[in-house]
């Protein structure tokens, strides 16, 4: 019924659409094209002012589509804000947080026994029900085990990894991280799929770019809508690249990843153009996170004018690059000044193919579509999220922290520092510091560096905090969180014996099962 | 002699550049057009990367032209950096600069007893024997005294002020600032020019657009070339717009400010191309100095990611915005990487107007014409003074401190800070650190921010120290310091009797003659 229904809905589209913009549109649904970049910062683009300017292909992208200035992760970590994306929730409420510590950020390294429900509606499966074919590119990192496949949550095909490209480890202690071709695993990272931290050359970008390039002719050769979930990881510590990218860059060998990933994307674009379906074709580009500023200046990306990185809930760490780009729709060289959230991905993408989102249940993401389209602005608050507690929200200019807290006293002084060469007294606190009674706001056009809380005496402030407080009430009264997902670890969940591993004699013997309270330190 | 010269090459040029391009060129040599802003940061501009992306024509002129992205000012405070602008000679040279402390800025404020010298060849005097017609709108800043007025230095013509906007003063202590045009003061800021700092409402600058304008179209009309300084000062605190543009910033006042100058600027360059000159006319924008964060974030800008801001030698107080454009000559949507210098809009402008730079002296700007025309890149130091020390150098992306500081521990205690939210250890120091032995070194392209040495013990840092050492030697050995202009102060020579003040009734009393040695705090 939905499928009909939805089929029902795009062909009355495509009739408005032809007869407005006079354009002829492909006679299926609006192909999709989602491209993840993992730890890339704001300030990573030209476009965005990073000095270098060495992403022409990004640059031109933004040049023939829209920008968004103010667009948010959905978490300053990897796996909460992939699973945002991928249900248009928020981690809080599909479970992918941990409630071991307060406001601790959590994620799903192998030993973690949590993944993405199989409650949770993804958007390959709905967007199945439109007859699309998806594919997922790269990192998945909603949960390695066996129920938690990607092909077990509406993808058609996979090529990548469950999990970071960490290690290399010794298959004793610690597996290697398998990579995937579907069903099966393919081989491991630094076994078949070799990375060379000393010189950081890895071929796997082109890998992905390759996959996606054969993924997109063969849908078009069968006719068959597609959803392209292209999830690249090169410029996450330990960033890599291919040998003609290292060296490239005058920003070092982040610089080599982000420049090989750029020159993928242009090749991309340019398969839609010359297959004639791009103006059939949503893109969208953003990233996972802030940039990893821990891992600067050799492993780590910039969040411009920002404060802090990913890790905390600083616009650093949480506000990211992202373009729209879908040629005769939405109209080119535009700024959007509207409040995005990766998890509109969701709604939007649904929107695109026609469909609507689940009604069941509480859907965080937009449909930027009027904003695109009709350059609408719409409403709406951004959420920051640590783990379970509400760190602060944004609300038009205005965000309010209800907690501040970069890490601990401990980590820091063993170097873990997550805003380097920033300190703003009282805003970069190592210790949690609550403010739920009196939070700091600040004004984001005016400080976007978030240096300069307003005073609480002033107008200005009282008015804020009366709009905020209201929507944070709404918010917190009416939200269910999820059973927790990121709280237990246990060394045999790891990805000792993955499916296929048999054909491959890769298969390794886990140790005793002890299921135990996963660390999170920050 | 010299101008028969020009002419003979102006022609020769005229016929090569009609034959490469096709071109048809008005039968004149080039108007020039420098758009110099005031305080106005890197990350000011749309296409720079500020978030709030309002700066519509300015990020259109970089379309259409080529921009720089490591553009520098010549010193990190106005009057010097604009002596540079309009000799091509590092102040060092031209003796804008004090040597009554250590390592000190100076400008000109009304009590400074100098000036540019006589025997300085400035920009409109060079111009002026290629038959160019010379007009100044807006910030002189090179000293207020009789001698140093701007049309006894080359301009034909002046709209504007000697000193900073600063104000308002009881005309007893201190007298307001005279706005001159031509040879008379025809006001006082804050008397027939209003300011009003309660609102930020002053009509300057679009008295500076008008004139602008008139001038243009009048010099056209008279088919003579003209070189047009337009130096405006509204992003300098206390900053201020006109009524239609207060408010209407996501950026508070001072993006009022900015975009009043930009719309400004989208006029002026509508009006070349409406009169049929644009292609020939060089047009260059630029700013002075940093943001001056100190006035942040109400009456200051943005640098974007980098280090501090105005008064401080590391990125932030001298990396400017800076956009070429001249249409059908500088190819569109260009961006050049060479290093680039205020000082070097001098010996460019020469070079369009088929001029060469003055033999007889050392000139510090390069013609950055191969740059703008073929791409070119140039190799060439960078030099960062504070007073007479030689503070920093930028040689290719390495750039060495061979001191740093950034004010005292006693004005930085009274809250007077140049770098705020901003503290790398052993970098922004308040004390002034000599590492002229073993300087800081910085790679600009992995760490734009300047927050990682290299270790002293790498060959990366051993090469750089090398290639730097070898440039400063040179610069050092054969350097010949100015007489310094900015020692000495005086009560009486402030703007008590300007010319034409009998015809207005506004001459003040000065009070007795006191010299006595300036002083300048950081």
């Amino acid at each position: 019924m939905a499928a009909v229904a939805a089929a029902t809905r795009w062909q009355l589209l495509l009739v408005l659409s032809a007869a407005g913009l006079g354009v002829t549109l492909a006679p299926q649904p609006p192909n999709i094209l989602l491209l993840l970049m993992d730890d890339m910062g704001w300030g990573d683009l030209g476009v965005y002012g990073e000095p270098s300017r060495e992403t022409p292909n990004l640059d031109q992208m933004a040049a023939e589509g829209m920008l968004f200035p103010n667009f948010y992760a959905a978490n300053p970590l990897c796996s909460p804000s992939r699973a945002a994306l991928l249900t248009g929730r928020l981690p809080i409420r599909t479970g992918f947080y941990t409630s071991n510590g307060h406001a601790r950020n959590a994620y799903t390294p192998q030993e973690v026994v949590g993944g993405i429900p199989d409650s949770e509606h993804l958007l390959p499966e709905l967007l199945r029900t439109a007859g699309y074919a998806s594919k997922i590119v790269g990192k998945w990192h909603l949960g390695h085990r066996p129920q938690f496949h990607p092909l077990k949550h509406g993808f058609d095909e996979w090529f990548g990894s469950p999990n970071c490209h960490f290690g290399p480890y010794d298959n004793k202690a610690r597996p290697n991280i398998p990579v995937y071709r579907d069903w099966e695993m393919v081989g491991r990272y630094y076994e078949e799929f070799p990375i060379n931290l000393r010189t950081g050359e890895a071929n796997l970008t082109q890998i992905y770019v390759q996959e996606a390039l054969d993924f997109i002719k063969g849908q078009q050769a069968a006719r068959r809508p597609f959803f392209l979930y292209w999830a690249v990881d090169a410029t996450h510590a330990p960033v890599y690249a291919s040998r003609p990218f290292l060296g490239s860059s005058q920003r070092g060998r982040y610089g080599d990843a982000v420049r090989e990933i750029d020159a993928g994307i242009g090749r991309v674009l340019r398969l839609l153009q010359d297959l004639g379906v791009a103006e059939n074709t949503f893109v969208f580009f953003t990233s996972d996170n802030g940039a990893a500023l821990i891992s600067a200046p050799k492993q780590g990306g910039s969040n411009g004018p920002f404060l802090c990185g990913k890790q905390t809930t600083f616009e650093g760490g949480m506000r990211e690059p992202a373009i729209a780009w879908w040629p005769g729709r939405i109209p080119a060289g535009q700024v959007s000044h509207q409040l995005g959230s990766i998890m509109d991905l969701f709604t939007t993408s649904l929107s695109v193919a026609g469909l609507e989102p689940p009604s069941d249940r509480a859907i965080d993401g937009l449909d930027l579509l009027p904003a695109m389209l009709q350059g609408r602005l719409m409403d709406r608050p951004i959420f920051y999220y640590r783990g379970n507690t509400l760190m602060a929200v944004t609300l038009g200019q205005y965000k309010a922290h209800f907690w501040t807290w970069t890490n601990s006293w401990e980590e820091f002084r063993q170097g873990v520092d997550f805003c380097p060469g920033q300190n703003i007294s009282g805003v970069t606190t190592h210790t949690q510091e609550e403010h739920t009674k009196l939070p700091l706001i600040f004004h984001l056009g005016r400080d976007p560096g978030e240096r300069y809380p307003l005073s609480v005496a002033s107008t200005e402030y009282l008015d804020a905090l009366h709009r905020i407080t209201s929507v944070v009430q709404q918010h917190q009264e009416t939200l269910v969180p999820g059973q927790p997902q990121l709280n237990v670890c246990n060394q045999a969940v790891m990805n000792w014996a993955p499916p296929g591993c048999e054909k491959l004699g890769k298969c390794l013997e886990p140790p005793e099962s002890v299921p135990e309270k996963c660390s999170w330190p920050h």
